[in-house]
């Protein structure tokens, strides 16, 4: 089967054996997603040599539609047995860690990490479940009312998600970036926005920060825009180290919280509502074997998210 | 009358006016005690000029001996109305920001801001009120229960406090730091103690880790101690900026919580309980018009809590 690879720091399309199902179940990719992670990992992030990929929607034996939940842990620690394999310390994770991923024919997955895909939520909107999730789960990390004052930095897809998410919570949000047109898709579903470079005036009014520019300058305007004891809540992981002004998050006592991957139940009922809009988030769909130039095309400045057919 | 003063990038004894009351508290100022802070800002930062010092006992004109909080509000804003004037955007703080400070013969606070000192508690104890408070402010900030494991790192006197403060609470704690001696004084206090160069074996073992090191190499200790989820709490303030692996607290999900200032109260009945030990934190004690050969002192290896006494 075909699978773009990442080994030997080189991305490649590669023709490799199709995986055995082994006690896990196996699924025929409908449709995956480019991350911005994906990317990094073709930037030698986190060290993973093996098929990238970690969004995606499939169909297993029995030929019912599903998506699945990344992370697959021992089974045996407290963290798995608590039923949240999520920090598991020997777990695996699609496409990123220790286990191929979704840029390919077949991927396979515990089965309990699949959850079937409702009729009424398309393949194409399917493949947000993931990203969609990730966003989800920042309600895991900060607590947001209907009188929290939220920011999301960033006006990318994971930040124009994020934003969604925290506007469905009734919260009033504010998306902070660079492009215009971007920012209109977060106004169609209430979020207020406003150009990065005349954010100064809501300069400390924020309860939450969400910072989704994966951008290290991103971390210095969270830090303007919040009030003090306010939270800021990190969304992108990237290579390398930021400078951290430490006194500032002492003397604010800042809360500075990490979020990585959410629960994929409630991102599928926002989909299956369409309370969140993924439609306008799509740039474009390269087939499988073009894989490599559609990585080349998902780095480009102002593409969104590209999809892979196999 | 004497002041210890930094001004013009200089630090000297000055003779000064004695402040006025203006409707504030005159306080004769018995003891101070020479803070890390202290030691940073004669070293220029956050641009403060004029006295130092924000620990004291003293006595009012009624004779009281009283300590008093070092954030003084403008009295007007909502946090300031919800009776918590620390995070006030208008704020002086005592010999920190737009305040002269402690180390004078006498210095002038809000009557709000004073509380007075019950007997049992000697001058050269009470004078610990204001960093062991900011010990206690942890508890604000981070949910420390009976089976919380808390690590603290850094075994200068900031360390010893908080650990002695976390260990009064039930949960065990362990002190990571370079001096064996100091490492006795904690493990008189039921505090478990390791050797920072061993603390490798605990990695991922923590739920709360306080950085009181103030030494950037402690925020990469802090975070291979930590477990998934947990929570770091940085203490110290110093100047510059400290290169932070963002990507680590997004994937394990840390959240890093700054911690500045507590409250009074607790720390007061911590002294008169004498459920803390502050009588070996004391190093030397030097009369203020020796101010500027003290800090010299208090800023050399292995010295604790340097007094002055006016």
């Amino acid at each position: 089967m075909k699978a773009l690879r990442y080994e030997h720091e080189q991305l490649h399309l590669a023709d490799v054996a199709q995986p055995s199902a082994n006690g896990e179940a196996l699924v025929r990719v409908t449709l995956s997603g480019i991350c911005n992670t994906d990317l990094e990992i073709a930037r030698g992030y986190a060290g993973f040599e093996g098929t990238l990929g970690h969004e995606f929607v499939g169909v297993i034996e029995s030929g019912a539609r599903v998506v699945g939940e990344i992370n697959a842990g021992c089974g045996a620690c407290p963290v798995c047995i608590s039923g949240d394999s999520r920090h598991c310390a020997n777990r695996t994770v699609l496409g990123i860690l220790g286990r191929d991923g979704a840029h390919a024919d077949f991927l396979k997955l515990p089965i309990a990490n699949l959850l079937p895909v409702p009729d009424e939520i398309s393949d194409a909107h399917a493949v947000f479940t993931e990203p969609l999730a990730a966003a989800c789960g920042i309600l895991e990390r900060a607590s947001i009312q209907q009188d929290t004052r939220v920011a999301v930095i960033g006006d990318g897809k994971l930040g124009l998600l994020c934003a969604q998410v925290m506007a469905t919570t009734g919260a009033s949000v504010t998306l902070v970036g660079k492009h215009r047109t971007k920012l209109q898709l977060a106004e169609r579903r209430g979020v207020e926005t406003t150009l990065a470079d005349r954010a100064k005036p809501s300069a400390r009014r924020f309860d939450v920060v969400v910072e989704a520019s994966g951008s290290p300058t991103g971390f210095d305007l969270a830090l303007d825009l919040l009030r003090p004891r306010g939270v800021l809540v990190m969304k992108s992981t990237f290579q390398g180290t930021t400078p951290v002004n430490a006194a500032r998050i002492v003397v604010d006592e800042i809360s500075v919280v990490g979020s990585r991957c959410g629960r994929f139940a409630p991102a599928l009922e926002l989909l299956r509502t369409g309370k969140v809009d993924v439609e306008n988030l799509i740039s474009e769909e390269f087939p499988l074997a073009n894989g490599v130039r559609a990585m080349a095309r998902a780095a480009e400045p102002g593409v969104m998210k590209v999809l892979l057919r196999p």
